[in-house]
Protein backbone atom coordinates (compact mmCIF):
# COMPACT_ATOMS: atom_id res chain seq x y z
CA UNK A 1 0.00 0.00 0.00
CA UNK A 2 1.86 3.78 -1.16
CA UNK A 3 -0.53 6.67 -0.31
CA UNK A 4 -0.06 9.55 0.83
CA UNK A 5 -1.60 8.30 4.06
CA UNK A 6 1.35 5.52 4.25
CA UNK A 7 3.74 8.50 3.12
CA UNK A 8 2.05 10.98 6.08
CA UNK A 9 5.65 12.10 6.76
CA UNK A 10 6.91 13.11 3.66
CA UNK A 11 3.73 13.95 2.27
CA UNK A 12 1.16 15.29 5.11
CA UNK A 13 0.27 19.25 4.97
CA UNK A 14 -0.32 19.40 8.83
CA UNK A 15 0.26 18.35 12.28
CA UNK A 16 -2.92 19.05 14.63
CA UNK A 17 -2.01 18.04 18.13
CA UNK A 18 -4.51 18.01 21.10
CA UNK A 19 -3.26 19.28 24.82
CA UNK A 20 -4.40 18.08 27.83
CA UNK A 21 -6.18 15.15 27.32
CA UNK A 22 -5.27 12.66 30.07
CA UNK A 23 -6.34 14.21 33.70
CA UNK A 24 -2.85 13.18 35.56
CA UNK A 25 -0.62 15.22 33.03
CA UNK A 26 -2.95 17.95 33.41
CA UNK A 27 -2.25 17.77 37.53
CA UNK A 28 2.00 17.35 36.79
CA UNK A 29 1.85 20.84 35.07
CA UNK A 30 -1.10 22.52 37.57
CA UNK A 31 -2.68 23.06 34.27
CA UNK A 32 -7.23 23.02 34.17
CA UNK A 33 -9.22 20.25 32.73
CA UNK A 34 -10.26 21.34 29.23
CA UNK A 35 -13.98 21.88 28.98
CA UNK A 36 -13.94 21.01 25.06
CA UNK A 37 -10.72 19.50 23.02
CA UNK A 38 -8.16 22.35 22.33
CA UNK A 39 -5.13 21.69 19.87
CA UNK A 40 -2.32 23.49 18.00
CA UNK A 41 -0.37 23.01 14.89
CA UNK A 42 3.10 21.47 14.32
CA UNK A 43 4.60 22.39 11.11
CA UNK A 44 5.92 18.87 9.29
CA UNK A 45 9.07 19.81 9.15
CA UNK A 46 9.59 18.96 12.80
CA UNK A 47 9.15 15.09 12.19
CA UNK A 48 12.42 13.02 12.53
CA UNK A 49 12.69 9.40 12.10
CA UNK A 50 13.60 6.86 14.56
CA UNK A 51 17.06 6.94 14.96
CA UNK A 52 18.19 10.52 14.63
CA UNK A 53 18.81 13.33 17.06
CA UNK A 54 16.32 15.49 18.36
CA UNK A 55 18.21 18.94 18.68
CA UNK A 56 17.54 21.02 21.96
CA UNK A 57 17.97 24.73 21.15
CA UNK A 58 20.02 26.70 23.31
CA UNK A 59 18.57 28.19 26.27
CA UNK A 60 15.42 25.66 25.97
CA UNK A 61 14.66 23.13 28.32
CA UNK A 62 12.86 20.38 25.92
CA UNK A 63 10.24 18.18 27.74
CA UNK A 64 9.41 14.73 25.91
CA UNK A 65 5.41 13.85 25.69
CA UNK A 66 5.18 10.29 23.86
CA UNK A 67 1.66 10.32 22.38
CA UNK A 68 -0.66 8.22 20.14
CA UNK A 69 -0.95 9.42 16.51
CA UNK A 70 -3.90 8.85 14.32
CA UNK A 71 -2.89 9.42 10.34
CA UNK A 72 -6.01 10.80 8.35
CA UNK A 73 -7.09 8.87 5.41
CA UNK A 74 -9.71 10.67 3.86
CA UNK A 75 -10.05 14.47 4.40
CA UNK A 76 -13.27 15.80 5.59
CA UNK A 77 -14.72 18.71 7.24
CA UNK A 78 -17.75 18.83 9.99
CA UNK A 79 -16.57 14.72 10.42
CA UNK A 80 -19.27 13.45 12.48
CA UNK A 81 -18.34 11.05 15.43
CA UNK A 82 -19.71 8.50 13.89
CA UNK A 83 -18.43 8.80 10.58
CA UNK A 84 -14.87 9.57 12.11
CA UNK A 85 -13.37 6.22 12.56
CA UNK A 86 -13.99 5.67 8.54
CA UNK A 87 -11.50 8.88 7.96
CA UNK A 88 -8.62 7.13 10.06
CA UNK A 89 -6.45 4.98 8.07
CA UNK A 90 -3.79 4.20 10.81
CA UNK A 91 -1.30 5.20 14.19
CA UNK A 92 1.57 5.84 14.39
CA UNK A 93 3.73 6.32 17.53
CA UNK A 94 5.12 9.89 18.17
CA UNK A 95 6.71 12.29 20.49
CA UNK A 96 5.41 15.86 21.12
CA UNK A 97 8.72 17.68 21.80
CA UNK A 98 8.01 20.65 23.65
CA UNK A 99 10.31 23.75 24.68
CA UNK A 100 8.64 24.00 28.31
CA UNK A 101 10.58 26.96 29.65
CA UNK A 102 9.71 29.07 26.68
CA UNK A 103 5.97 27.18 26.70
CA UNK A 104 5.63 28.64 30.46
CA UNK A 105 6.93 32.48 29.22
CA UNK A 106 4.61 32.55 26.20
CA UNK A 107 1.30 31.22 28.32
CA UNK A 108 2.08 33.83 30.59
CA UNK A 109 2.19 36.71 27.64
CA UNK A 110 -0.57 34.89 26.03
CA UNK A 111 1.41 34.12 22.91
CA UNK A 112 1.26 31.52 20.19
CA UNK A 113 2.63 28.05 21.00
CA UNK A 114 3.80 27.78 17.55
CA UNK A 115 7.93 27.98 18.19
CA UNK A 116 7.45 26.33 20.95
CA UNK A 117 6.04 23.01 19.43
CA UNK A 118 7.68 23.40 15.78
CA UNK A 119 11.20 23.40 16.30
CA UNK A 120 12.86 20.93 13.73
CA UNK A 121 13.12 17.49 15.21
CA UNK A 122 10.37 18.55 17.56
CA UNK A 123 8.00 15.90 16.24
CA UNK A 124 10.17 12.17 16.55
CA UNK A 125 7.90 9.68 14.83
CA UNK A 126 7.72 5.93 14.10
CA UNK A 127 6.40 3.82 11.39
CA UNK A 128 2.67 4.13 9.49
CA UNK A 129 0.57 1.10 11.17
CA UNK A 130 -2.68 0.26 9.09
CA UNK A 131 -5.68 0.35 11.18
CA UNK A 132 -6.66 -3.08 10.61
CA UNK A 133 -3.31 -3.78 13.60
CA UNK A 134 -5.07 -2.00 16.14
CA UNK A 135 -8.32 -3.53 16.81
CA UNK A 136 -8.94 -1.20 19.95
CA UNK A 137 -6.74 2.01 20.05
CA UNK A 138 -8.19 2.69 23.81
CA UNK A 139 -6.24 -0.30 25.16
CA UNK A 140 -2.63 0.57 24.13
CA UNK A 141 0.48 1.05 26.56
CA UNK A 142 2.32 4.19 25.69
CA UNK A 143 5.95 3.90 27.41
CA UNK A 144 9.06 6.02 27.45
CA UNK A 145 12.29 5.38 28.44
CA UNK A 146 15.34 7.52 28.94
CA UNK A 147 19.07 5.99 29.12
CA UNK A 148 16.68 3.14 30.50
CA UNK A 149 14.68 4.34 33.23
CA UNK A 150 11.18 4.54 32.85
CA UNK A 151 9.54 8.29 32.53
CA UNK A 152 6.36 7.46 30.62
CA UNK A 153 4.02 4.36 31.23
CA UNK A 154 0.37 5.29 30.54
CA UNK A 155 -2.63 3.63 28.46
CA UNK A 156 -5.02 5.25 25.87
CA UNK A 157 -7.71 4.45 27.96
CA UNK A 158 -6.94 7.18 30.00
CA UNK A 159 -7.88 9.58 27.21
CA UNK A 160 -10.74 12.48 28.45
CA UNK A 161 -11.38 12.94 24.96
CA UNK A 162 -11.91 9.99 22.43
CA UNK A 163 -10.68 9.68 18.57
CA UNK A 164 -14.25 10.40 17.27
CA UNK A 165 -14.70 13.58 19.83
CA UNK A 166 -11.01 14.91 18.65
CA UNK A 167 -11.78 14.18 14.65
CA UNK A 168 -15.19 16.23 15.04
CA UNK A 169 -13.61 19.06 16.98
CA UNK A 170 -10.79 19.74 14.45
CA UNK A 171 -12.82 19.11 11.83
CA UNK A 172 -15.74 21.50 12.62
CA UNK A 173 -12.58 24.62 12.79
CA UNK A 174 -10.09 23.32 9.76
CA UNK A 175 -10.92 20.49 7.44
CA UNK A 176 -8.79 17.81 7.81
CA UNK A 177 -6.79 15.87 4.41
CA UNK A 178 -5.29 12.60 3.65
CA UNK A 179 -1.90 12.37 5.47
CA UNK A 180 -2.43 14.76 8.24
CA UNK A 181 -1.44 13.56 11.61
CA UNK A 182 -3.19 13.94 14.84
CA UNK A 183 -1.69 14.02 18.12
CA UNK A 184 -4.21 12.32 20.87
CA UNK A 185 -2.39 14.16 23.89
CA UNK A 186 -0.03 12.58 26.72
CA UNK A 187 -0.19 10.71 29.67
CA UNK A 188 1.95 11.78 33.11
CA UNK A 189 5.66 11.38 33.42
CA UNK A 190 6.97 14.58 30.67
CA UNK A 191 10.23 15.56 31.93
CA UNK A 192 13.28 16.72 29.84
CA UNK A 193 15.81 15.45 27.95
CA UNK A 194 19.25 16.83 27.98
CA UNK A 195 21.64 16.26 25.30
CA UNK A 196 23.64 12.72 25.37
CA UNK A 197 20.16 11.26 26.65
CA UNK A 198 19.13 8.20 24.61
CA UNK A 199 15.22 8.31 24.65
CA UNK A 200 13.40 4.89 23.25
CA UNK A 201 9.63 4.78 23.58
CA UNK A 202 7.32 1.66 22.85
CA UNK A 203 3.29 1.51 21.46
CA UNK A 204 2.40 -1.76 22.59
CA UNK A 205 -1.08 -4.03 23.07
CA UNK A 206 -1.65 -5.15 27.06
CA UNK A 207 -0.25 -8.60 26.44
CA UNK A 208 2.77 -7.10 25.80
CA UNK A 209 3.02 -7.57 21.89
CA UNK A 210 4.97 -4.39 20.75
CA UNK A 211 3.58 -2.47 17.81
CA UNK A 212 6.03 -0.18 17.31
CA UNK A 213 9.25 1.42 18.52
CA UNK A 214 10.97 4.56 17.75
CA UNK A 215 13.96 5.86 19.40
CA UNK A 216 16.54 9.07 19.47
CA UNK A 217 19.32 10.88 21.03
CA UNK A 218 19.47 14.19 22.33
CA UNK A 219 21.90 16.36 21.28
CA UNK A 220 22.74 20.10 21.21
CA UNK A 221 21.85 22.36 18.49
CA UNK A 222 24.55 23.75 16.88
CA UNK A 223 23.37 27.63 16.15
CA UNK A 224 19.93 28.72 15.12
CA UNK A 225 17.62 30.26 17.83
CA UNK A 226 18.51 31.33 21.47
CA UNK A 227 15.83 31.50 24.32
CA UNK A 228 16.29 34.02 26.52
CA UNK A 229 13.60 34.84 29.03
CA UNK B 1 6.41 28.96 -15.04
CA UNK B 2 5.24 26.66 -12.79
CA UNK B 3 6.70 25.41 -9.52
CA UNK B 4 5.27 24.79 -6.20
CA UNK B 5 6.16 28.06 -5.54
CA UNK B 6 4.02 29.56 -8.16
CA UNK B 7 1.72 27.01 -7.14
CA UNK B 8 1.91 27.90 -3.11
CA UNK B 9 -1.80 27.84 -2.92
CA UNK B 10 -2.15 24.36 -3.49
CA UNK B 11 1.10 22.90 -2.97
CA UNK B 12 2.55 24.70 -0.19
CA UNK B 13 3.06 22.96 3.70
CA UNK B 14 2.65 26.11 5.82
CA UNK B 15 2.08 29.72 6.45
CA UNK B 16 4.25 31.25 8.83
CA UNK B 17 2.36 34.24 10.25
CA UNK B 18 4.08 37.13 11.90
CA UNK B 19 2.24 39.00 14.59
CA UNK B 20 2.60 42.79 16.25
CA UNK B 21 5.01 44.17 12.99
CA UNK B 22 3.33 47.53 12.78
CA UNK B 23 3.25 49.86 15.56
CA UNK B 24 0.28 51.96 14.88
CA UNK B 25 -1.20 48.64 14.90
CA UNK B 26 0.18 47.48 18.41
CA UNK B 27 -1.38 50.33 20.08
CA UNK B 28 -5.02 49.73 18.69
CA UNK B 29 -4.98 46.36 20.48
CA UNK B 30 -3.02 47.56 23.50
CA UNK B 31 -0.52 45.26 22.63
CA UNK B 32 3.02 45.47 23.67
CA UNK B 33 6.03 46.29 20.85
CA UNK B 34 8.03 42.57 20.55
CA UNK B 35 11.67 42.78 21.15
CA UNK B 36 12.41 40.02 18.97
CA UNK B 37 9.77 38.77 15.69
CA UNK B 38 7.52 36.31 16.84
CA UNK B 39 4.83 34.27 14.65
CA UNK B 40 2.35 31.19 14.72
CA UNK B 41 1.31 29.10 11.86
CA UNK B 42 -1.89 28.95 9.79
CA UNK B 43 -2.83 25.72 8.26
CA UNK B 44 -2.98 25.71 4.12
CA UNK B 45 -6.79 24.64 4.33
CA UNK B 46 -7.27 28.11 5.32
CA UNK B 47 -6.54 29.64 1.97
CA UNK B 48 -10.09 31.05 0.25
CA UNK B 49 -9.01 32.26 -3.74
CA UNK B 50 -10.29 35.75 -4.53
CA UNK B 51 -13.87 35.49 -5.26
CA UNK B 52 -14.92 33.33 -2.30
CA UNK B 53 -16.86 33.57 0.44
CA UNK B 54 -15.15 34.05 4.28
CA UNK B 55 -17.07 32.25 6.61
CA UNK B 56 -17.58 33.68 9.86
CA UNK B 57 -17.79 30.99 12.23
CA UNK B 58 -20.95 31.34 15.03
CA UNK B 59 -20.19 33.32 18.14
CA UNK B 60 -17.71 34.41 16.25
CA UNK B 61 -16.15 38.24 15.75
CA UNK B 62 -14.12 37.64 13.02
CA UNK B 63 -11.55 40.61 12.03
CA UNK B 64 -9.57 41.74 9.04
CA UNK B 65 -6.04 42.19 9.01
CA UNK B 66 -4.24 42.74 5.26
CA UNK B 67 -1.13 41.79 4.54
CA UNK B 68 2.11 41.38 2.28
CA UNK B 69 3.18 37.80 1.81
CA UNK B 70 6.16 36.16 1.12
CA UNK B 71 6.39 33.37 -1.12
CA UNK B 72 9.38 31.06 -0.37
CA UNK B 73 11.36 29.56 -3.48
CA UNK B 74 13.80 28.03 -2.03
CA UNK B 75 13.88 26.41 1.21
CA UNK B 76 16.59 26.29 3.96
CA UNK B 77 17.32 26.43 7.18
CA UNK B 78 19.58 28.98 9.82
CA UNK B 79 18.85 31.57 6.34
CA UNK B 80 21.50 34.38 7.22
CA UNK B 81 20.08 38.53 6.57
CA UNK B 82 22.05 38.52 3.67
CA UNK B 83 21.04 35.46 1.65
CA UNK B 84 17.53 35.71 2.93
CA UNK B 85 16.40 37.97 -0.17
CA UNK B 86 17.28 34.57 -2.33
CA UNK B 87 14.84 32.76 -1.09
CA UNK B 88 12.02 34.75 -1.93
CA UNK B 89 10.50 33.63 -5.04
CA UNK B 90 7.49 36.22 -5.15
CA UNK B 91 5.06 38.11 -3.09
CA UNK B 92 1.14 37.73 -2.26
CA UNK B 93 -1.49 39.53 -1.05
CA UNK B 94 -3.45 38.09 1.69
CA UNK B 95 -5.72 38.60 4.69
CA UNK B 96 -5.08 37.08 7.96
CA UNK B 97 -8.40 36.78 9.56
CA UNK B 98 -8.36 36.49 12.52
CA UNK B 99 -11.11 35.63 15.56
CA UNK B 100 -10.91 38.57 17.54
CA UNK B 101 -13.03 37.49 20.90
CA UNK B 102 -11.90 33.68 20.56
CA UNK B 103 -8.32 35.48 20.46
CA UNK B 104 -9.04 37.79 23.93
CA UNK B 105 -10.48 34.50 25.70
CA UNK B 106 -7.22 32.45 24.79
CA UNK B 107 -4.42 34.94 25.31
CA UNK B 108 -5.93 35.41 28.94
CA UNK B 109 -5.48 31.70 29.44
CA UNK B 110 -2.66 31.19 27.88
CA UNK B 111 -3.76 28.94 25.11
CA UNK B 112 -2.78 28.51 21.89
CA UNK B 113 -3.82 30.86 18.85
CA UNK B 114 -4.01 27.74 16.49
CA UNK B 115 -7.67 27.59 16.06
CA UNK B 116 -8.15 31.20 16.32
CA UNK B 117 -6.48 31.71 13.34
CA UNK B 118 -6.72 28.47 11.45
CA UNK B 119 -10.02 28.43 10.87
CA UNK B 120 -11.47 27.37 6.65
CA UNK B 121 -11.34 30.52 4.55
CA UNK B 122 -9.62 32.47 6.93
CA UNK B 123 -6.89 33.27 4.86
CA UNK B 124 -7.74 34.78 1.77
CA UNK B 125 -5.10 34.89 -1.02
CA UNK B 126 -4.21 36.99 -4.36
CA UNK B 127 -2.48 35.56 -6.88
CA UNK B 128 1.45 34.65 -6.79
CA UNK B 129 3.22 38.09 -7.58
CA UNK B 130 6.76 37.36 -9.20
CA UNK B 131 10.18 38.62 -7.00
CA UNK B 132 11.10 40.94 -10.09
CA UNK B 133 7.61 42.90 -10.21
CA UNK B 134 8.31 44.29 -6.88
CA UNK B 135 11.52 45.96 -6.70
CA UNK B 136 10.78 47.75 -3.44
CA UNK B 137 8.91 45.33 -1.11
CA UNK B 138 9.06 48.48 1.74
CA UNK B 139 7.41 51.24 -0.37
CA UNK B 140 4.16 49.64 -0.86
CA UNK B 141 0.73 50.41 -0.24
CA UNK B 142 -1.35 47.98 1.72
CA UNK B 143 -5.22 48.79 1.30
CA UNK B 144 -8.33 47.26 2.40
CA UNK B 145 -12.33 48.26 2.17
CA UNK B 146 -15.60 46.76 3.57
CA UNK B 147 -18.76 47.56 1.35
CA UNK B 148 -16.29 50.46 -0.25
CA UNK B 149 -15.23 52.32 2.80
CA UNK B 150 -11.79 52.21 3.91
CA UNK B 151 -10.63 50.26 6.90
CA UNK B 152 -6.74 50.19 6.30
CA UNK B 153 -4.32 51.82 4.30
CA UNK B 154 -0.83 51.36 5.37
CA UNK B 155 2.77 51.34 3.88
CA UNK B 156 4.90 48.51 4.39
CA UNK B 157 7.98 51.19 4.93
CA UNK B 158 6.33 50.99 8.40
CA UNK B 159 7.31 47.25 9.47
CA UNK B 160 9.12 46.97 12.57
CA UNK B 161 11.03 43.87 11.39
CA UNK B 162 12.05 43.60 7.71
CA UNK B 163 12.11 40.59 6.02
CA UNK B 164 15.97 39.48 6.03
CA UNK B 165 15.18 39.56 9.87
CA UNK B 166 11.88 37.61 9.54
CA UNK B 167 13.33 35.12 7.55
CA UNK B 168 16.73 34.86 9.75
CA UNK B 169 13.83 34.46 12.95
CA UNK B 170 11.47 31.42 11.20
CA UNK B 171 14.30 29.61 9.87
CA UNK B 172 17.02 29.43 12.82
CA UNK B 173 13.33 27.92 14.13
CA UNK B 174 11.89 25.59 11.89
CA UNK B 175 12.83 25.05 8.34
CA UNK B 176 11.38 26.94 5.28
CA UNK B 177 10.42 25.30 2.45
CA UNK B 178 9.39 26.00 -0.71
CA UNK B 179 5.85 26.93 -1.33
CA UNK B 180 4.99 28.27 2.38
CA UNK B 181 3.93 31.69 2.87
CA UNK B 182 5.22 34.08 5.41
CA UNK B 183 2.69 37.00 6.31
CA UNK B 184 4.37 39.65 7.63
CA UNK B 185 2.41 41.73 10.14
CA UNK B 186 -1.01 44.01 9.69
CA UNK B 187 -1.19 47.94 9.43
CA UNK B 188 -3.17 50.00 11.65
CA UNK B 189 -7.10 49.62 10.93
CA UNK B 190 -8.21 45.98 11.98
CA UNK B 191 -12.08 45.34 12.74
CA UNK B 192 -14.91 42.94 12.43
CA UNK B 193 -16.11 42.02 9.27
CA UNK B 194 -19.60 40.80 9.30
CA UNK B 195 -22.12 38.14 6.87
CA UNK B 196 -23.17 40.78 4.34
CA UNK B 197 -19.85 42.45 3.84
CA UNK B 198 -18.33 42.95 0.79
CA UNK B 199 -13.88 43.17 1.23
CA UNK B 200 -12.05 44.74 -1.55
CA UNK B 201 -8.03 44.68 -1.12
CA UNK B 202 -5.38 46.41 -2.62
CA UNK B 203 -1.44 46.10 -3.03
CA UNK B 204 -0.24 49.09 -4.93
CA UNK B 205 2.85 51.27 -5.62
CA UNK B 206 3.04 54.80 -4.31
CA UNK B 207 2.35 56.09 -8.23
CA UNK B 208 -1.13 54.37 -7.79
CA UNK B 209 0.21 51.38 -10.06
CA UNK B 210 -1.68 48.08 -9.11
CA UNK B 211 -0.01 44.84 -8.43
CA UNK B 212 -2.96 42.84 -7.02
CA UNK B 213 -6.75 42.94 -5.93
CA UNK B 214 -8.92 40.11 -3.45
CA UNK B 215 -12.25 40.47 -3.02
CA UNK B 216 -14.27 38.12 -1.24
CA UNK B 217 -18.20 38.31 0.65
CA UNK B 218 -18.16 37.43 4.25
CA UNK B 219 -20.94 34.97 5.20
CA UNK B 220 -22.33 32.72 8.32
CA UNK B 221 -20.72 29.86 8.19
CA UNK B 222 -23.40 26.89 8.58
CA UNK B 223 -22.67 24.80 11.04
CA UNK B 224 -19.22 23.91 12.43
CA UNK B 225 -17.79 25.09 15.28
CA UNK B 226 -19.56 27.70 17.95
CA UNK B 227 -17.50 29.82 20.13
CA UNK B 228 -19.19 30.11 23.68
CA UNK B 229 -16.76 32.50 25.91
MG1 LIG C 1 1.55 17.01 23.57
MG1 LIG D 1 1.13 23.22 8.38
MG1 LIG E 1 -1.88 39.09 11.21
Amino acid sequence: MSSIATQFVRQGKKIVAIGRNYAEHIKELNNTRPKEPFFFLKPTTSYLVSGGNVEIPNGVVAHHEVELGLVIGKGGRDISQDAAESHVAGYALAVDMTARNMQDDVKKKGLPWSAVKGFDTFTPIGTFIPKSSIPDPYDLRLALKINGAVKQDGTTSDMIFRIPRLIEHISSIMTLEEGDLILTGTPSGVGPVAPGDTVECTLAEPSGKILDQLTFTAISRNGGYLFKP
